[in-house]
């Protein structure tokens, strides 16, 4: 009897904030090792990765990347085990990183470069590789030291500063000699912020709802100014800190969160690039594969001897995924969202 | 009997929009040659630019300069004949360049590095020393050269195509293989934006009065998308440019004309410097004088030689230089704005 492979789909697209209903599970066989074609590797997921990006694939508009193909597995950025290999680099057993989808077995061509890499986890848990030492630490490596360029001595604030990316902003500034203001919702991220990860100061967004308290929030928490700026999330947030920018500041666009469903959020004041003679600049880090392996070397290397925090929301299951995707959009998790399959 | 100054200070801030009112007409007495004291200069200023800069300097909020005092003689580039000299590096007849201010003799401290420059007036003419062979002429050099980097055969967007940067911007821009699109007010100033500096497109941004339209027409004059944009004005026109830009598109911030007298406009959807991954960077001339050597040696060599046109509003005498100024805020000066002074 074959084994069962449980799939989450895109049904529909949202028309504004995404619901249960635009997602449906699914159950579909599991391809035995003979059914394997040249060059196919078999993995058992056993954690899928959810990340705000996924939101831009459900709608249709224009973005970066194509969106989601309607009634197709979503995707998603999951680590396992292989369970059956036809290439000749991999064997049942290794752990392994690749695009699996949302669903417990993934059908992996690892002939196509960068499909599937094999990973370490002597040192370094397996789920790391979804967030600290995976695409959110490479993103947050590559937009604080290629964006932001930090020198020792300036202030940094980063917005989603609990987050699988933001936590990985701070840490890698922090160990730049900066000033680092985390900006995050809710007291017990903020304390997580200042007391674990161990930025200087951390600002509750919940409690900062006019440009007016968040300006002056962060005038007392930076109080020589902001010299770069790592934004997840757009809107009031980054309205206060440009208002705090010092001269020739730079603001790494890594995402935009607070607008990814609905109305875009205007920015009150753009001349304020010209007043502050401001950088802002957008990137993706799937485009920029070169830093790869000068960034995995720094990220694994302080996770591996303890110097990286970072934390985990785990859900259970693969039929959680919807809601806890959801709950992440919301900014309900706590660190790098999860999903457990196994 | 001393020969009479008429100057012009800035008497009072503007609110909202400047008016007349702001400024005050007085008289000096000029120096005479024996009061001059060692290393001075006095200038029979020729001709006064206007700039859209003053518009900053007469507010005292934040910007990235010291607000004009008030009381005095207003700041301001002039060309003008040194009429008496105790520096040893200028004569009684040469040609310079210098911030005079709104006056027609001024007293110049030519020990001072960068005070005062001597001109060669055989094959460019002096007023052009305010123009395209000065501040303005190096300013759209900086920007396209140095933040937009255009690559031929890239399409290039100019804002206040008919001005003084504008002008420059654009005719730097097609002598780097691109194609180029301005943007300019009125039919008139779009025709000799196409016809006599040779600009691929003109829009007319009078006719183009909400987003959807203008965004059309931007889309049928640049076919291929933006990849750069050298922005003088902000507002609709800067928000029709962004949904138009191409990935990796770069946008020099040089001015934001448009919202000068009043509230900030916003930027409608900053999720696209994301979405596009562009970069948005703000400059002022003034903190890279590095790079005039090289830029003037381009621009000084394009306007002998005839390839480099532009074209001048003159207002005639001292007394004229609010009412210009204020039109020029307006969009009334057609090519750079002088007053002539003698």
């Amino acid at each position: 009897m074959s084994l069962v492979n449980h799939q989450i789909l895109l049904a529909s697209r949202p028309a504004a904030e995404p619901t249960p209903e635009n997602f449906k599970l699914v159950e579909a066989p599991v391809p035995t090792a003979e059914e394997l074609a040249e060059g196919q590797v078999l993995v058992r997921n056993h954690f899928l990765s959810l990340d705000p990006y996924m939101r831009g694939r459900m709608s249709d508009s224009k973005s970066y990347a194509e969106p989601q193909p309607l009634d197709a597995v979503m995707i998603g950025g999951t680590v396992g085990e292989v369970v059956a290999s036809k290439h000749p680099r991999f064997d049942v057993g290794d752990a392994v990183v690749c695009m699996g989808g949302w669903q417990e077995y993934s059908l992996i061509d690892a002939s196509q470069r960068g499909a599937i890499t094999k990973v370490d986890t002597r040192q370094i848990p397996l789920s790391a590789y979804l967030g600290a030492v995976g695409m959110p630490g490479v993103t947050g490596w590559y937009g604080l030291v290629k964006i932001i360029e930090p020198k020792a001595g300036e202030t940094v604030v980063v917005s989603a500063a609990s987050g699988a990316v933001g936590s990985v902003v701070g840490q890698l500034a922090k160990a730049r000699g900066c000033r680092v203001v985390g900006i995050a919702g809710g007291p017990d991220k903020c304390r997580y912020v200042t007391e674990e990860l161990g930025f200087d100061a951390c600002l509750d967004h919940k409690a900062l709802t006019d440009l007016r308290s968040f300006s002056a929030a962060l005038k007392a928490a930076a109080p020589n100014g902001i010299d770069g700026c790592f934004e997840n999330v757009g809107g009031l947030g980054l309205d206060a800190v440009m208002l705090r920018m010092n001269a020739f500041g730079r603001i790494a666009f890594c995402g935009m969160i607070a607008g990814y469903s609905g109305q875009p959020i205007p920015m009150a004041n753009p001349s304020l690039i010209l007043v502050s003679r401001l950088k802002l600049q957008g990137f993706i880090v799937s485009e920029h594969p070169e830093v790869w392996p000068e960034a995995m070397q720094e990220l694994g290397g302080m996770v591996a001897t303890g110097r990286m925090k970072f934390r985990e929301s785990v859900a259970e299951g693969i039929a959680s995924a919807p809601e806890a995707f959801l709950g992440l959009l919301k900014g309900k998790n706590f660190g790098k969202q999860l999903v457990k399959l196994v």
